[in-house]
């Protein structure tokens, strides 16, 4: 199905689940709505970090059309489900966040796995957690992002691990794609990014490693959700985990060569 | 010689031409100062539009340390010659900027074509204006930049002469490089961007072309001043063209892969 017959539905609250796999082939992005005076730090601080926060899209003050990444879309009502955070503490989670709105909010779309993992696949690079029908294992790493403004914090990863000769296979694949969180940020050893146990994520499920795979990890998306949670603003909006927009940008057009 | 020193000595006014060749092998970055309150939007026009403006380094508000390009550089000192504009309208070319300096500004240091050129001449692709000793040749297009804010314009390129048969290696050979402009925005037909003429450029010197050679554009780094320019901001500063600031970052540093 298109990205906007699938919106439609989202809207109309048919679909109300996890959007992992649907209209294969287009990005799907990761939301932070943050009030105006926060989004000049916020998006140096994507600017900043970009392997963790690639931003696919900037709405316009006020505006919940994120006119870049998929023109008729609504940011309001066309993700799943919302998380709504005050002062840093989880207090709401809705499938609409039109009656939340305000004035002065500016929504920032960021790239998501998504996208590379279908240029996994299509190398037959297989990826397990997809293959195990669980959530990517996340980890928080001890990597510092660059601070900007009041937003600081550790990079967070994802993990999926590769057969040992398809390593640098995974980690071409996915430097070919800077807009979704590029290439790996770090082959083998999980301690070496302060990892200490890869059957606990800190985010998602664990997934198993067989014999002869290495544990590959990736920037994560949900690193710019924790640094914003960490400055406790007022309010921040964010999806929630899994429940992601899907824009109208071919998941190809992203790859820079 | 290393880039610390020769900031140094443009500092103490020793060096105040151009820079083009100097430490090679280091990126070198243009300048754009504003304003706070203008600074979400050009950084968003940057965000929107990375081809011509792609972000090296933000300066904090008010201080005048690019802390990620060169952490012990001052953007008020380290240019060799700086253009001041007041309203849109050039008043004062300067070495030293630091009277002018205030409180609120931030520096944007955008990526330079010195750092792609530089992978040209490694792949065997001389660069004609280079060669010929003089500045590159660069045009307005009449492609429209994605606006933000107040900032809207079209986007100037540079061009460069290529033999036919290796215009596919400059195109390959640049995408690896996309904090500094990336792969061309076009190749062949002029008319086909809005140019008409190019022994014509709009800013820089024309260059030869030669039989068997086709002109190659990329996108240019005077486009985010010439957009700032069109908002007619009380105050824009720049560096003079030509006259860069010499970062600690490597060229090579900055290639995706």
């Amino acid at each position: 199905m298109a990205p906007r017959d699938v919106r439609a539905l989202i809207r109309e609250g048919k679909i109300n689940g996890p959007t992992a796999g649907m209209s294969g082939g287009y990005a799907q992005a990761n939301l932070v709505i943050l009030k105006k005076d926060l989004a000049f730090d916020f998006l140096l601080f994507c600017q900043r970090n970009q392997k963790p926060c690639p931003v696919l899209d900037v709405t316009e003050t006020g505006s919940p059309v994120p006119s870049l990444a998929a023109p008729d879309a609504d940011i309001r009502t066309d993700f799943p489900k919302y998380r709504i955070y005050r002062h840093g503490v989880l207090t709401e989670e809705v499938a609409d966040i039109t009656p939340y709105w305000e004035d002065d909010f500016v929504g920032f779309l960021i790239g998501c796995s998504f996208s590379f993992e279908q240029a996994l696949i299509n190398n037959g690079i297989a990826v397990r957690h997809i293959d195990e029908g669980t959530n990517v294992p996340m980890y928080k790493t001890n990597i510092n992002c660059v601070p900007a403004g009041a937003f600081h914090g550790q990079m967070v990863v994802s993990m999926r691990p590769v057969p040992e000769r398809l390593a640098v296979r995974a980690a071409q694949v996915t430097s070919r794609f800077p807009a979704v969180h590029g290439g790996p940020i770090h082959i083998g050893n999980p301690e070496a990014i302060g990892i200490r146990d890869l059957d606990k994520p800190d985010f998602g499920d664990a997934v198993s490693i067989r014999e002869g795979e290495v544990p590959v990890f990736w920037a994560c998306g949900v690193t710019p959700q924790a640094v914003a949670m960490n400055v406790k603003p007022e309010m921040v909006i964010t999806h929630a985990p899994g429940h992601m927009l899907i824009t109208d940008i071919r998941d190809e057009s992203l790859a820079v060569l």
